[in-house]
């Protein structure tokens, strides 16, 4: 079987209609959970593009792999589900985003170069890079924000647009008279981006994808990895103008929530992000554009999805929809993502494993807490293997594929961010250590905890589903605070860093010692068992004590 | 300035006599005390070689490492002082033990042979090696326990010592009528060993010492590392009856002990060695071997002093006289170490430091709350070069030389314990990663957590500095246990792994993507300050949105 794995960026869990978006119509997401089953309780490790990749693709928690935020390299030597699934036979190929920074020091440290297969995979974060391109072909007066050619932008030069930057100037950008309407500025979002349609990177990718899928020879396990529906929110024709301000749901906010914030919820909610999502003409700019993108992506998948079917792949290939974190889109006055309310931490997930033992699960949703680490875990199932505990944190989706209920299945879900970059941390006043966040939620509660000496956060879902009241200061809740607390701690101290032992490799070590001649703590030898009898070979040797 | 860093294998901390020994006199460790600091509270971060001394060399944690027991391979790609130094222009050489296991998974998998430079020092935990022996030459059915070629051996070999493993049958053996006495058996520990003292394993490694210090140039880091007086626990003419049975101190234990003891400590008063060790026989005929091998250190030690001296090397030589943990031998009626009574977790530490800025503390005590990983910090600081603090979890112990307290300096130690592939996890019923303690020491108080659902230990050593009194359980003591689990708590949640980037980097970031063009959450470009206008370069291109 291969593997499919799309992964969307910033696309909310809640935008698709499988997943009750009251206006958005998804038909071809919608058809892959008809397929499969939707996840309903997806959570990313971070809520951050950067992070939140890393543990997808390594299984590991953001504090385990140590890249916790953008930018910050992936540690030389971490292995990633590339490293696993080759290690089964099993290729990795990436066609599109990673936001991957490789540790240059270390690969320097070691001599590893970047042209060497091993250096390659190191620094695209384990996979076989098909396409490499992160999307954000941002400049200004430093330079480029990616530092590598982007092959989207030689696609477009290529097609005639008349730039040195046509993702910026045409890809991003609308027309407003003589000038271009810049697709940074909100202003713009409801402006077709001059482009043609095919070629705007969603069906450009997906052209990628199709070239792969027409030539690869399995199995295989590929990361078709979009940069939309994620800013700079804007759409080609027809897609710009499909909804409008009257489309786009009322902001899930509430004043009770500017009433005594807490202040890293304030921090956030104050800053030119949350300031700019609160205004009503933003997000009637922004949300029609943001749904217009994903209908592109919709519209996209189903050319996959009718390749797959007329292909006959579609039988032996396990198809993944997700995306790497949410956009709060002015809910909880706030715009992007970084914090834990369900619209940046939750995730769409949707899995489609072809094979007769999932055929009682089809279109079906699953509940459990799920967590993004969990697929590297699913896909070294998938691929024949069994899960390297020691290295690999999350686990393996397949039994609820099959309708089974795993056993001791985790009770709650840990999320975690690093701000230790951005404002936030300076209105705080914090040091970089302190400017961290652990979300902790068991399916009800939610625990935020602040490094830095601050009260938690603490929301019921239950009674209150849109997380608008803090209970957090409440003495009320104390126990579940405490409770909530106790598997923090617990997951603090967890092993995570023991990836050069395996248990197999553990219960080999046991005994060891002694067959091979380690006999300490014996009084006089009679306590030996005969098959561990020492050879002696120097007996009658001549006396040495005289010197 | 050089560096001279002498580890001891297994040396508690109170078998010296400037740490108040009552019998055994070590005049030239006591000559270091008396040009530098003792440090009468400094720990290990596990009491167990491998994992200890994974610690010392990367200066952090062993849960940051992951090399948590002997035998685990220190994983690729982790730094040590070897590669802090050198890059700091200080060469770091290793004569002696490290325990290290490479990585040889993660080295093929990164295509590092272990013949090039960085392969080697991969392998050799980042020192380059002038001598590695790791001095455990023990043979059983399945082979020999290091796996390396001795070069004790071979020396012993070269010497006419006429076995295929003189180590095992001849310097670590004397001899009982036409046969061998094994140095396994406690039974033989009085006897001499049956090899010339000189050609014995302490002054054979001395021997190559000096032929560095005679030929290396500088400025260098040079880890003399000898095996003991680790066991086997047997020493050559004349320190074999140097001491004897009424020399040996009564053990520290109490029947208390043994009523109703905490599950864990039970199953370690319960193993072999414990058992062993608990019989006066056995400290009678181990102890006074255990001195001799002290005291044939210590007169090592004083060739290497009379050296530094006489080459004038002496001003230009910071020495360090350290142990990897203690050992039981019978205290707490328990061999070995493994454990965090003071036996097993504290070891001696002398610093001296030749420069003028050290004179006022020439001679003097330090109890200061030291760890084992801030050994690492002081040589980086030596070096000429501030501690990589993302990376290294220890701080610099220079500050204490100078007499100066060094600001908000840790409140706790912490120690950590895997025994996974131990018998006592078995008696236990506990899985691998449960098999785990951990230690929190502030001074007075010292809580043991033990993962697996056990209560804590809990001892005072204010009121009981023997430490037999566990409190652990009782209800009077509540606060302190959840005031010490707090500290557990915060170390638990520590920033490990964010290795790739340092406070530094962190600032250089700050402000970096709007520099580079990344210019989201904007109305309508007002909001940009002139310096980062973006620049358009395809303005008035052709409208490319008709398609």
């Amino acid at each position: 079987m291969n593997i499919l794995f799309i992964m969307y960026d910033q696309l909310r869990f809640d935008y698709l209609s499988c997943a009750g978006h009251p206006v958005l119509k998804t038909p071809n997401f919608d058809r892959v959970a008809a397929m499969g089953v939707r996840f309903t309780q997806a959570h990313v490790q971070s809520p951050v593009c950067g992070s939140s990749r890393m543990s997808f693709y390594t299984g590991r928690y953001a504090s385990s792999h140590g890249a916790q935020w953008n930018g910050y390299p992936l540690r030389v030597g971490e292995m990633t589900m590339g490293d696993h699934l080759r290690a089964l036979g099993m290729g990795c190929y990436l066609i599109g985003k990673t936001h991957m920074v490789a540790d240059a020091e270390g690969m320097a440290r070691l001599g590893l170069a970047a042209d060497t297969v091993i250096g390659a995979r190191q620094s695209e974060c384990g996979f076989d890079a098909v396409v490499r391109d992160d999307g954000l072909w941002g400049e200004g007066p430093d330079g480029f924000y990616d530092r590598k050619r982007s092959p989207y932008n030689e696609y477009l030069k290529e097609k005639g647009y008349p730039s040195d930057n046509p993702w910026q100037d045409f890809a991003n950008a609308g027309i407003s008279g003589d000038d271009i309407a810049s697709g940074w500025f909100f202003r713009n979002a409801d402006k077709p981006a001059n482009v043609r349609e095919e070629d705007s990177e969603t069906p450009w990718l997906t052209d990628r994808a199709l070239d792969f899928l027409k030539t690869a020879d399995g199995p295989w396990c590929a990361h078709l990895s979009y940069i939309k529906p994620h800013w700079p929110y804007i759409v080609p024709a027809p897609y710009h103008d499909m909804f409008g301000p009257g489309d786009v749901p009322p902001a899930v906010r509430s004043e009770e929530e500017r009433r005594d914030p807490h202040p890293v919820y304030a921090a956030y909610m104050g800053n030119r992000i949350g300031q700019s999502f609160s205004r009503d003409e933003v997000r009637e700019k922004v949300i029609p554009a943001y749904m217009g993108l994903i209908r592109q992506c919709d519209d996209q998948l189903g050319r996959i999805l009718d390749h797959l079917e007329e292909t006959g792949q579609m039988e032996s290939t396990m198809i993944v929809l997700t995306s790497d974190h949410g956009d709060y889109l002015g809910d909880h006055w706030l715009g992007e993502k970084d914090l834990f309310h369900q619209q940046s931490v939750k995730i769409p997930l949707i899995v489609h494993d072809p094979r007769a033992e999932a055929d009682a699960t089809r279109g079906t949703t699953c509940d459990a807490l799920v967590e993004a680490i969990d697929l590297a875990a699913t896909f070294v199932e998938v691929a024949g293997g069994a899960v390297p505990e020691h290295i690999i944190e999350g686990r393996s989706l397949l039994p609820f594929l099959r309708g089974e209920v795993p056993e001791a299945w985790r009770e709650v879900v840990i999320s975690e961010y690093d701000y230790s970059v951005t404002p936030m941390r300076d209105v705080l006043g914090l040091s970089s250590r302190d400017a961290r966040l652990f979300m902790v939620f068991d399916g009800r509660w939610k625990l935020i905890h602040a490094e830095g000496g601050f009260r938690p956060m603490l929301f019921d879902l239950k009674t209150d589903p849109e997380e608008f009241h803090d209970l957090g200061a409440e003495e009320t809740y104390a126990a579940v605070v405490e409770r909530l607390y106790g598997h923090l701690h617990a997951w603090g101290l967890r092993m995570s860093q023991r990836v050069t032992r395996s248990e197999g490799d553990l219960e080999k070590m046991r005994g060891r010692a002694a067959r091979v001649g380690i006999l300490p703590f014996l009084y006089d030898g009679s306590e030996v068992p005969e098959a561990l009898t020492v050879k002696y070979r120097g007996k009658a040797g001549a006396d040495f004590t005289k010197g």
